[in-house]
């Protein structure tokens, strides 16, 4: 159950067993059918997540009733909302599993715990948030950088897992583009 | 010179005296005129910027030669492109001081040096990689949410410090619109 989490952790640093035992206590295990979800835009974002497998998809849902995928997770990836995580707030996005998924919880007070009783986690923890604000600097970049098919093209070689599960709408609000626009670009080819 | 970045280290950890000196050694100092850049877009990511005084300006130039901002940093903010810093990469950016400006260079072996040496500060740094992933992370989510208009006003009401230095071209572009749709916006007002 924790060794997914656990070779992620020391790859970073390096725990003994009653810290393994401790931090593995920490986590709730939850196993998610296809479609359903993990957290609901507007309730309070309480966790932090695990996938230790399967796969999803956090989305924004407008008042007009548009969804825009904001970001997908694989295993050994970590989602949430972070900034209402932070302040346990409501979310601003749903995150459903896509997949049949197992994900470990973690709550803000645990995690918390976990960082003050095992202070080295916090390198691991940095090393974590510093790989996801490069992952969205990217994003931002890439954007401006590449064009919608080059795009494309590096998310399908990418995230090969991902794509049998998604439909093309969603890849297609993830990379920015109108789902018309994907089209167009899956025509040419 | 360094009382504003260890009153920021100060919110998080607490140093003594020796460590105190330590860190302080470790930066180099930069005074910046306008206009002046601290990174061309191109040139190897050598280091992290934490702005002591003044106003700078990360952007994206395209093949086509269209600039695109993709950051601003004000004093007490860090500013680098931490995907080319964080694997000694040519940047994908230009930073440039759009008033002049004092900042503490920190290189990539010094930080690595620093968080050996001084374990705790860890800490520090994953709260600012934490806040920076949150604020990349809102601003996707506020793009889909919020209206132009309103995202502009709020920019406006954010980063007063920013306005009076910078055109209404590059608040566009940083808001992801267009410099005639942001007029159209400030005519109607």
């Amino acid at each position: 159950m924790y060794q997914a989490i656990l070779s992620h952790i020391y790859k970073y640093v390096s725990l003994n067993e009653e810290e393994e035992a401790f931090l593995s206590s920490q986590f709730n295990v939850t196993q998610l059918k296809r479609k359903e979800y993990l957290l609901q835009q507007g309730n309070i974002c309480q966790h932090i997540h695990f996938v230790n497998e399967g796969i999803l998809r956090a989305y924004f849902l407008n008042p007009e009733g548009k969804e825009t995928t904001v970001m997908f997770a694989v295993k050994d990836w970590w989602i949430t909302d972070m900034y209402c995580f932070a302040n346990q707030l409501p979310a601003m996005v749903s995150i459903q599993a896509v997949a049949p998924s197992q994900v470990l919880c973690l709550s803000k007070e645990r995690l918390d715990t976990l960082l003050t009783e095992i202070p080295k986690l916090e390198r691991w923890f940095r090393i974590l948030m510093q790989n996801a604000y490069i992952r969205e600097q990217l994003r931002v970049i890439q954007n401006l950088s590449q064009s919608a098919e080059d795009r494309y093209y590096e998310f399908l070689e990418k995230y090969p897992q991902i794509v049998p599960h998604v439909t093309q709408k969603q890849i297609a609000s993830y990379l920015g583009i109108t789902p018309e626009f994907l089209s167009a670009i899956r025509a040419q080819k």
